[in-house]
């Protein structure tokens, strides 16, 4: 893919990701580490890899993972189609592990040929997997101007210190402290200056690119107030949340389309005041027709579950039209999309559908559900 | 109940426990405060009074509302069957809240008569539905020997301080860092001595009980390492994790008793072999007998769910020795137990079992439902 075709990132940088996968994922107490246990049926790693994916401004999307986990990573990108990947070899240490992610862009030691070197680059967690192209976008134009920039987030517990005794020495003041999340971002030349000057004590037992940037770097991080869905996957309640949190994802919305039609339009709002007090689902009407912004701000507000309302008895064109638009968005990469096309037979003719146009539909789903896009038919005679 | 008829606290200590459940539950996104959310059906405060109630000597459990959930506490009470809980009324702050509950040990205003004043003071959250006996153990005795003491658990975040214009001051150096939990525990006049003389601005900004101690008494809190499972329910993430724990708490294991007989011990293997490849669970193996230890241990182990196998047809008085255990064990309080009773037939007659026999194990299974146990009855022959 050419880097022009993509859209623009915001305030017209470059920018790539590096994303550290190489955890052994002790605190979660299984053998399998977190980024590639399955949510969903879908390793966690896979869940970060596609945020970052369908935000087409990010060029190149590093994932560093640790030697016997490779060909892993390398196989979860084949199966779920993974675009812009590529796959590093870590350190023995999270900073290790993001020094190498982003010699990439700068030592022919780790790619030949080079990546092209990005103005900012992000760095992100592969155990985040829910941020939203918002949070990037601020952190990555927080960057841009301060040099480096982090999502952060108010603390949930008290701090405190102890002494070497096991005894409290003092707790801090909970207002003035932030946790540090991911994204992180920072012009490229600063954090890897601020790698190349580090020490080995730093790359060993330090964790926090914002420290190094500040230390080697003199750069002052802007912070960036984060959402509470930016936090880590670090324990196993924490797959069991972003299991249902994805889940909650799912169901939560469904979007009505009817086109103008008088009488269609009718159908289905009653078919919508029917969805409302039955599934108790959020419910909304837009008509369909090409390049609609109404359609466009439903599926980025993350509706994914569509009702197709129309009077052909096989109305692929309109479907068709959907499909198409939903596979721009990107969103089939990551949610699986379910599409009810609703043929609303107003006549007065004896309910029927030939078995042509039902061979046409059932073989439109099978095409469509490669693409993570479930299309089912229904007749619903109304009068 | 009489404080004498209790089992003895860690070092011969009495203690009680305070449990502020006055917040509000904003972080949470919803219009329920989270103590009052239903997970798998129950309050979460229920399941922290529970785990306080299982207790034997804890005495008094003061649960601290504010004066709008009153009756709302109370009804959960009486709904859960919970024992030796009084529900005082918060104040609008948390700090105030807690002294609030310790009044009720101190002064008329707030409980006439008073309550028996304890020896140590566990404090609690509602909203930490989790906590076991062990790590209250060790923060009471912690409390009695150093006057004070908490659990904390590793930082999960580097934390950092923000300067004035919103970019990093400094970011902290994680490993000499802790998240201050609950429980903590203190000498009741230390905790109360501190609260008497905090400041308004301690009452209504502090939320840290171990600072007050440290700043009002000189007294440097013990602090103790505690489990995982400790974490605050504060984001709707912790709502969803919350009840896969306890969905998976309450599947992970089978106990299978059998007696002593060898045609039974063979019957009872052979069921345990076809349970583990079946249902994938974890299966024991013990044999049943008044005040045996090895069940007591499969019980405190978080075993609920029993398979007892007997050879005769109506095996009541077995099935009611371990109902009884159960009782005694206060499981039931907190977890449905499922448990089995099979008649393996060994005899070369014909498959029966008498009408009257099945009368009274469906009579006592009704019995045992009000107690929060599910009996179910199985005849399987054996050859």
């Amino acid at each position: 893919m050419e880097p022009g075709s993509r859209g623009a990132a915001p305030g017209g940088v470059s920018v790539s990701a590096v994303l550290p996968a190489g955890g052994s994922g002790e605190r979660l107490g299984g053998a399998t580490p977190k980024q590639f246990c399955a949510v969903q049926g879908r390793p966690l790693v896979s869940y970060a890899v596609r945020a970052m994916e369908r935000i087409s401004w990010i060029s190149d999307i590093i994932v560093v993972v640790s030697p016997e986990n490779i060909e892993t990573m390398k196989t979860i990108i084949e199966k779920y189609g993974h675009k812009r990947v590529t796959v590093v070899e870590g350190g023995i240490t999270r900073h290790r592990s993001i020094f190498n992610g982003l010699k990439v862009f700068a030592e022919n030691e780790f790619s030949s040929p080079l990546l092209q070197k990005p103005e900012v680059v992000i760095i992100h967690d592969a155990v985040r997997p829910f941020v939203e192209e918002d949070i990037i976008s601020k952190v990555v134009m927080a960057a841009k101007e301060h040099g480096a920039a982090g999502a952060i987030r108010p603390l949930v517990s008290t701090v405190i210190a102890s002494a070497a005794d096991g005894c409290l020495d003092h707790s801090l003041e909970r207002a003035r402290y932030r946790a540090s999340e991911m994204p992180q971002a920072f012009l490229f030349d600063i954090i890897y200056e601020a790698y190349q000057q580090c020490t080995d004590y730093d790359l060993d037992y330090g964790t926090e690119c914002l420290h190094l940037a500040l230390k080697y770097c003199k750069t002052n991080a802007k912070l960036v107030e984060g959402t509470a869905d930016l936090w880590k996957v670090t324990y196993k309640r924490d797959l069991y949340a972003a299991e249902s949190i994805i889940k909650d994802n799912l169901s939560q919305q469904v979007c009505v389309i009817t086109n103008v039609k008088e009488t269609l339009a009718q159908g289905g709002f009653l078919l919508l005041e029917s969805l409302k007090s039955q599934i108790k689902v959020e419910a909304i009407s837009v008509s369909l027709s090409k390049n609609n912004s109404c359609l466009q701000n439903v599926i980025s507000g993350q509706c994914y579950n569509f009702v197709c309302v129309n009077d052909k008895s096989c109305a692929l064109q309109e479907t068709q039209e959907l499909v198409d638009m939903l596979e721009r968005s990107n969103i089939p990469l990551l949610y699986p999309v379910v599409l009810i096309s609703v043929h609303l037979d107003i006549s007065n003719n004896s309910f029927s559908i030939g078995m042509e146009d039902l061979n046409m539909i059932k073989k439109f789903a099978r095409e469509t559900k490669k693409k993570n896009i479930l299309v089912y038919g229904l007749l619903i005679q109304y009068k």
